[in-house]
């Protein structure tokens, strides 16, 4: 393990004097974690290109004793005052005039106590995604703990669906899925878990009521498990009762988006084709007007990572990557139907991590 | 309900007109629910002082139905391309030049993002902070419900300490934790459940692992409910066996200096001044070093709020605030105890949300 945070930070060093950075101060804790194995939630990560300087964690009393715990060749510096003062002076103690940080992770006001504290004597640059970049690529050993993830998140979708009788509450097929996931040693979920009964399935992103189940209704289940820092997230829409050949219609042009998009996925595919491949089928059914939102976004250490697979997106796909593909279609008022999987990207195949069945099915 | 949300915004215009700002763009989600009911992931609100103009919530497809569902009186405008250009193009749309933004709630990257669009036409003010102040005194209804989710914590907290039986492993605890929560109705953690079993107590932001419960270990549990939106934060420490006499001490300490800054806990008290209260406790029993972090914040839609309960903090308490206290001592290698209870300010006196016994108990 510290091998492999230390080869991570060895590319990172890398990318930076591609860019010609002296340092690089990373504020965002999946970062810290990948380039570290530092779980805490507060302090920075101070990247140097000076040989033998290496990295330094600066962070509070809560969590310096974990830091040194949790890290190996790093330097945990305890935070004195408020975080970006403290790290402002460690940058003036240190060398390396040309310094980076990343203008997505960072608030105009953290910027500004960085500035306040080491005035003119460090020249700041824009320096977005140098570790995101990275993490898009995952490793073998990141790819083998996502594959766990999504047999977690196959298996809690199946302990889910199997609650989905009339009169169950959304909240109470949310927290079987929690506890489902717990069981089976997630340390969390990667996202508040969507149960989505009737009408309510009609917004991607409803959160669990008390609403009960009730017949000839769609149901849309989105949940997604941590385990061991990583994510899943896969969706399944069910019917409880018997659906009309309306929603067979619906469900079946739905799920051959879905199968364009995922035969899309290739190394060297531009995220545009794939999330086009999907709006294609969609048009071809009268539907994408109710198709809401983009095909899908990548997943590893966070729920939603690079790339986006979204409308004109020109960035390619290359191995490593690790996709979700997600169409559906939403019918306010009446109801929606989205398919979820997880797709990881290889030199020159694809591979579907999740597995559940894609059949429509009718509880 | 809607007159709720309505109130909240105009008690923002009216902190918008001391500030003399003509429009206000609002980025953080939990201040977007808490001025309007909308529970989006992702989006911006813009309030305008205008009459008869008030807000508008511009998000993207995924969110527009639902906007619309739980809002009232607010304007739901489609994001179309990239969020803070279609704001921007939002705020050139209408009228008011002076538009006000929270530093600590934008991204330096989403802030030129905002320039580069609105140009020269817009005056950008920094406003940090106006909604926090207002979210800080909680109405009579925002407290009912953090009571409610008090409750849930005093519960769960009960079923988490009955499961401390020698073998049983960290995270099995988390999730019976989370799986009770559930039960009673909570959306969510508040934060990631803490699971610690004897040295790694001593890290106060521990993640539940598999280790597994020995006989003669301290155990710190520390969880958090979301109910109906708001948070609520306990921490209890429990001994496995039959204590030494050294732990007893530090138990009794920590509960003396809990007892100390809740009694400090009054409207018109400085933050700093009930900080102090506990730290001065335990520096009379020469254990102010190993209480590495701040008595306490602020607690409500987000489970750290303001005001902060640290050193030096002036801030004075006023009735509504809802503030955590919970000093802690932790021993590297050996383990921790922290006790946490929520605490209400009252106009003329305060009020303690959480009721689990805090007396020091061998299990």
């Amino acid at each position: 393990m510290d091998r492999m945070f230390a080869n991570r930070r060895r590319a990172l060093q890398r990318r930076m004097a591609e860019e010609k950075l002296d340092r690089l101060v990373l504020t965002h804790s999946a970062d810290w974690y990948y380039l570290t194995g530092f779980t805490g939630d507060s302090g920075a990560l101070v990247v140097s290109r000076e040989t033998g300087k290496g990295a330094a964690i600066i962070t509070d009393g809560r969590f310096t004793a974990q830091a040194g715990d949790e890290t190996s060749g790093v330097r945990i510096v305890k935070q004195l005052g408020a975080l970006y003062s403290s790290v402002g002076k460690y940058l003036l103690e240190g060398k390396g005039r040309r310094v980076g940080f990343d203008p997505g992770q960072l608030t105009v006001g953290q910027h500004s106590e960085l500035l306040r504290a080491t005035g003119k004597r460090v020249a700041w640059q824009k320096a977005p995604g140098l570790t995101a970049r990275l993490r898009m690529r995952k490793e073998p050993v990141e790819l083998a703990v996502m594959r766990r993830a999504a047999r977690v998140a196959d298996e809690v979708m199946a302990a889910g669906a199997a609650m989905l009788k009339p009169g169950v509450r959304e909240f109470e097929v949310a927290a079987e899925i929690e506890y489902q996931m717990k069981k089976r040693g997630a340390s969390g979920v990667a996202f508040e878990t969507i149960v989505a009964f009737g009408s309510r399935a009609a917004l991607p992103h409803a959160r669990a009521t008390a609403k009960r189940l009730k017949k000839n209704e769609l149901v849309v289940l989105d949940l997604g498990a941590i385990l061991a820092h990583y994510c899943s997230d896969i969706t399944r829409t069910y019917y409880v009762g018997r659906a009309s050949s309306l929603v067979r219609g619906w469900y079946g042009a739905v799920l051959e988006a879905q199968a364009a998009a995922i035969a899309a996925v290739r190394n060297g595919a531009s995220c545009g084709e794939v999330d086009a491949a999907a709006r294609n089928v969609l048009a071809g059914h009268k539907l994408d007007r109710y198709f809401v939102h983009s095909t899908g976004h990548g997943l590893g250490l966070e729920v939603h990572e690079d790339p986006r697979i979204a409308k004109g997106q020109a960035r390619l796909l290359e191995a490593g990557n690790v996709i979700t593909i997600e169409p559906g279609v939403y019918f306010p008022g009446i109801g929606g139907i989205r398919i979820e999987d997880d797709v990881a990207v290889h030199a020159s195949r694809s591979e579907v991590l999740t597995r559940v069945s894609r059949d429509f099915t009718e509880l």
